[in-house]
């Protein structure tokens, strides 16, 4: 009876701009898909470790792997990075929409791949081909996420008092990591480990950087 | 001492209909579940990327692989769009059943489907078999997320806001994918891969054609 | 300050009975952790489907699968069936103690084992043994959570009008699937797709003798 | 307009320490996400039995792999009680900040290992490698357990009657099993299967100390 008609409350569309305290079911399904595709990809690439049946030095086997732990490390320490600051953010947003959902999409989508390109460098660290394509994983990874920050503040998504971070969340330093593994992509081409070195440089040197410009913004 | 006798509650049983603010982790089981679901499966298609070690090329190896690269993407993205489909769709869920939730559950046995078949797509998308059994795992899937939408609203299980969107989400565009998928059958009988170019047109047009009705609806 | 002393409240001490409303971080994570583990082990059976590249008849290595198929469809009804009553079980569950978990997690030791049993049948239906390991984990996933049930209503972890339903939770009808599987046992000893015939009388006929029950306690 | 200036209400930064009842979403992002990694990770152990296609004798394949089913079962019961203790640390976290969250991914890094571990174990259980690697990685697992339960007592993140609780979740009893873990590591260098056994003694006699100890701060 009261499906149609002039009386009824103006309803709102399905994929209109929705709170997350109006729609606190929805806000988490997302946070909770977004959990367990990092959860999966994290615990995914141990599956490429692995010793063989039937091996007579396991111990050698094991020394043999190092580049597929040096692997499995830096893609957890990625993955484990990336979904503190992806915490981090939505812990920041107020509202979500259809695009912010499809921009969030697109980045797991990246987030997805890492268990595959970090095998690919476990197997082919010595190699340029599969430095350069861990680098440009990261790169899309990265990007994305910064893509998916930008729209949220250009479309007023965020808490308010989320304002006063807008620099440190889409300032120049959240580049840094970026430009780094896009800089090791020519050094690969010449010498895939003086590449992998430099990706150190980010672990090293992002969080110090990031404090500087904090103090300067103060 | 309560336990028994005409003075009691008169117990809801078990099976009975609830409503998503009554039996709020009940109702949100069923969301966790069904994201996790997703969330593995959509992790899951990228064990179907594999460089095995010992490959002397392996920008060669890559290349070759392109095939592969496009079923992770199509997969990717059409589990994407499911998941945000079922967001959408749940969103506007007010009462649950024990149906609702067999039909949820019949609907998420075609999608941990979809990496058995994306692998098989990626591996024979010159094959008819191939094309044909990923055509027919969407169409499974697609017909069982419209039942499961038809049998909420026929069993008045939405909310009363969600009466207004009926024809959007049980309207003819939403058999568009489903046909789409069913011309390229015997499409796939003639050439593989013409067919999986008729899908692309799933994606160039199927948003086109949903705005064009709903602004007639307007 | 306040934190030692006689002043301080009587403090509950970690591994108590706790109510779900007064703990309800603590019982959701119960309920993730099942639903992560259920949705986990649905999703990987589909792993034992595979055809690897390299097939010269796509249809026919498909059609040589028709045992794997039948024993993925078994496995996602089964365990979705079994993730429906634990859906159900936990609606009615009030308070939780250290011991339901402990049951609770014994139990998902065999869901977890399920898709090795379901891919062994896959291989080897035609085979006593597969059969007969696949029977005996389902008696062990079907009888610890009977454990699981009748511990939680010994123990007065209900809700008050679930009292009612105790008979239909762990009444007879309850134990007729695994007679059903014990009984397969021999059978397979001398048929092995007999005894997978048999198991076909639980999904036709357990509804029914549950209803029949139902309509006698009225 | 309100987004600078004097008068705005001094923000929290993103990273300061909050409290679960304020930040009710965040928090169980945290614990969802270690759920998620434990799910997984005591779901895949089951990844490593497997009975290939084409045996002659499954009974006999099966026997087999008493070893790599012991594996399982050791993992099995070590990820839970892992879990188990996870969820009952939580249920007494009042707060959490960026470095309890770290803290907590570190200790997520060795819970992930834990699969490629077992499956070693499971391969190489008569070998003194296979041994001490399992044994190393379920030290690292405890200890940065631990070292996660210390720093939430150090920095005042627990709730107040949890103050109560302090020496059982940090007291030496809780050393019990890296000692054990520890011990077994010189042994498998003589019998990796004495070292097996030592740790039986951690299932068997953890829980009387546990007992002994608490009756006594009674």
């Amino acid at each position: 009876m009261a499906q149609s008609g002039p009386a009824e409350t103006p309803a709102r569309p399905p994929d209109a701009v929705r709170h997350r305290d109006d729609s606190e079911t929805e806000f988490s399904r997302i946070l909770a898909f977004s959990d367990g595709v990092f959860a999966i990809a994290i615990t995914l690439i141990v599956l490429a470790l692995e010793v063989p049946p039937g091996v007579d030095d396991v111990l050698d086997a094991l020394t043999d792997r190092t580049d597929e732990f040096f692997a499995y490390a830096i893609s957890f320490a990625v993955l484990a990075k990336l979904w503190l600051a992806h915490h981090r953010f939505f812990s920041e947003v107020a509202r979500f929409d259809g695009t912010l959902m499809a921009l969030n999409l697109v980045y797991l989508f990246w987030v997805a791949l890492v268990p595959f390109t970090s095998e690919l460098l476990g197997n082919y660290s010595g190699d340029s081909a599969g430095v350069i394509v861990y680098a440009v994983s990261m790169i899309a990874v990265l990007a994305t996420f910064l893509v998916q920050i930008r729209y949220a503040y250009a479309h007023d998504l965020m808490l308010p008092e989320a304002r006063q971070w807008e620099r440190r969340f889409t300032g120049l330093p959240n580049y840094f990591p970026v430009i780094v593994f896009g800089v090791s992509i020519p050094i690969a081409l010449l010498s895939p480990a003086a590449a992998t070195y430099t990706w150190l440089a980010i672990f090293l040197f992002a969080g110090r950087i990031g404090d500087t410009v904090e103090r300067r913004l103060g």
